[in-house]
């Protein structure tokens, strides 16, 4: 996937820079976990520092100083989940800043100018993310919001694609706009929306409403309904998945992207992921542990530190021990894609029955 | 200064690793900045995770995977600073923990005890840090304890100095105990705490129970009355000091060792100091400064991040402040100590005199 900032191997694991920082990890770090392709949340970086602060500092990536690939959300999602006193009309969303309580508005036009000014590599179209459970009527009525916002994000951004701040300095690549496929739980509201965007002709498409609560069925059954849908040549982007057998199984049916906080958040509380299940680092059985969090990991943290000295710093409340679980389950998760991609790859396949196993 | 675990370079200065770790930099992000031997505190790690369970992780350097110097202080400052309850008595201190008000009590047997279970490389004798301000009187019998607590360090760290975790595995190599003079703002108590200190025949001297409020003359002429007096063959380390200009003059006066909770700390706050002087990066002003903390410096903080982006990660209230801040500031601390060393070095003199600058 050719993006202006980077050329990204599929499928990839996007870790999620919420507010310019993929929290508790350093820029150069993640570059040496390989990283390629991080996400931003418009909603957040909006409200601070701002994206006119952003296009002035050159956008997000010189802002936060990324060299590598970059994704912003719409905005949608942390407006409906996390602002309050939301209002919604055809025409967008008045809601109060969960920070400071001030209002805004934003529209799919706004949402647009707001992604351009911090200039990610790829921008999402602004859309409403249904609740689950959402009854027929509830759930076509949101789709029909999504739909028009889809026309107006794609007509506003195509007007304005090349005025990101970094326009002009990479041989006149621009950002790429995606399509939300929306619909709830019901498969002819998803195929229409499927439809609907693809002959908008946007340059990537994106399953939303997934991961909301929903029981894991449905996701799949969803994921194996919309995907088949959504044309191979262009990247197909599952949002806010999974847990690690998911985003393994979700990159096997076809999965471009993903994101999730998963890794980073369940890493701040404590919880690890390995090759031997999940590991609750809290737990007093690791605190004279001197095995690594995960024996069959190569990752940074893997190989230097224990068990014994992530649960001691977790205990102890220090800043570190963020920072190191978070490493480590960055890892584990882009390690995991890695290993799909190889899978994936035909020259990978033959070493891999050849015997020469990575890892 | 040959110790087990590293030869250091003096003058030097450590970075205080509190419980275990330089709070939110990663062990091999020191090592990259040049730390050669960091500071663990005995009241912290004695409390959590307990000595005992350091003991059996093999002692601090491997509990935290740090392979190059470490020193632990006695206790006794936090002790007197941080505890509850406390009663003195010639025999210890009893106190109750910050953590949960449970009743401990150090003698300075037992403070040998649990910094031999630690085992850093330099272990500390039991004092009591006398206060500013303090009479004669209680300068006096905070002496007398100062010094009849070393005496009973000593006795029981040289009956039990092979005892270290890591014992028989350094070629025989064994920990160092240094004694710290005391004696408050008076001259004639710091030289017979000096003296008696030298006649017990320590492995090195500290000055301690100075920048606890004093003006800063009256540390210069402690420092100015003591330093003299303690044997040049051995490391004389200042404690709990300072400024960056203070840490420069000290270290030319012939200080070899001292450390200090300031950068790390005043990082955590947003104050950075630079080539420039202190930088608060909290300021309004930095909001769209895109230039790197400190121009003079070349730390990778400095090269790769705005004061912009800083300030913004600090508004934000993300972990990745703190890190980025501590790195610059022991950045710095660390840079000034190695300008020191190479121009007290006769051809790193004449390097510099034949215009070959450094940084």
């Amino acid at each position: 996937m050719a993006l202006p900032h980077r050329t990204v191997e599929t499928p990839v694991f996007m870790p999620v820079g919420t507010v310019g920082t993929v929290k508790a990890v350093a820029q150069d770090v993640l570059e040496s976990l390989g990283a390629e392709l991080i996400l931003g949340n418009t909603y957040h970086l909006y409200l601070r520092p701002g994206h006119e602060t952003v296009r002035r500092m050159g956008g997000l990536h010189r802002f936060i100083s990324w060299p590598r690939a970059m994704l912003t959300d719409s905005g949608g999602f942390q407006v409906f989940s996390l602002s309050q006193l939301r209002k919604v009309t055809d025409e967008g969303v008045r809601f109060r800043s969960h920070l400071d309580g001030s209002s805004h508005f934003f529209t799919p036009e706004h949402s647009m100018d707001v992604q351009i000014a911090l200039g990610a590599d790829i921008a999402m179209a602004f859309d409403e993310c249904t609740e689950y459970p959402a009854d027929r009527s509830r759930a076509e009525e949101s789709l029909r919001l999504t739909m028009a916002w889809a026309r107006r994000s794609l007509d506003h951004f195509r007007a304005h694609r090349g005025e990101a701040p970094w326009s002009g300095e990479l041989e006149g690549k621009t950002q790429s706009l995606f399509g939300i496929v929306q619909g709830g739980t019901y498969k002819d509201l998803r195929r229409e929306s499927a439809e609907r965007l693809i002959e908008m002709d946007f340059d990537g498409y994106a399953i939303g409403g997934l991961s909301v609560g929903e029981p894991r069925e449905m996701t799949l059954e969803t994921i194996a309904e919309v995907l088949p849908l959504l044309p191979a040549g262009k990247p197909r982007y599952l949002m806010g998945v999974g847990y690690p057998d998911e985003i393994e199984m979700y990159a096997r049916m076809g999965v471009d992207m993903m994101d999730c906080v998963l890794p980073t958040r369940a890493a701040r509380h404590g919880l690890l992921f390995t090759s031997e299940g999940r590991l609750n680092i809290k737990a007093r059985r690791y605190a004279e542990d001197q095995g690594p969090p995960d024996p069959a990991c190569a990752c940074p943290v893997c190989r230097r530190y224990s068990r014994a000295y992530l649960r001691h710093l977790m205990q102890a409340g220090e800043a570190l021990s963020a920072t190191l679980n978070t490493i480590h389950n960055l890892a584990y998760y882009l390690c995991i894609m890695e290993r799909v991609r190889e899978s994936l790859h035909p020259e990978a396949q033959a070493k891999l029955a050849a015997g020469a196993e990575r890892l």
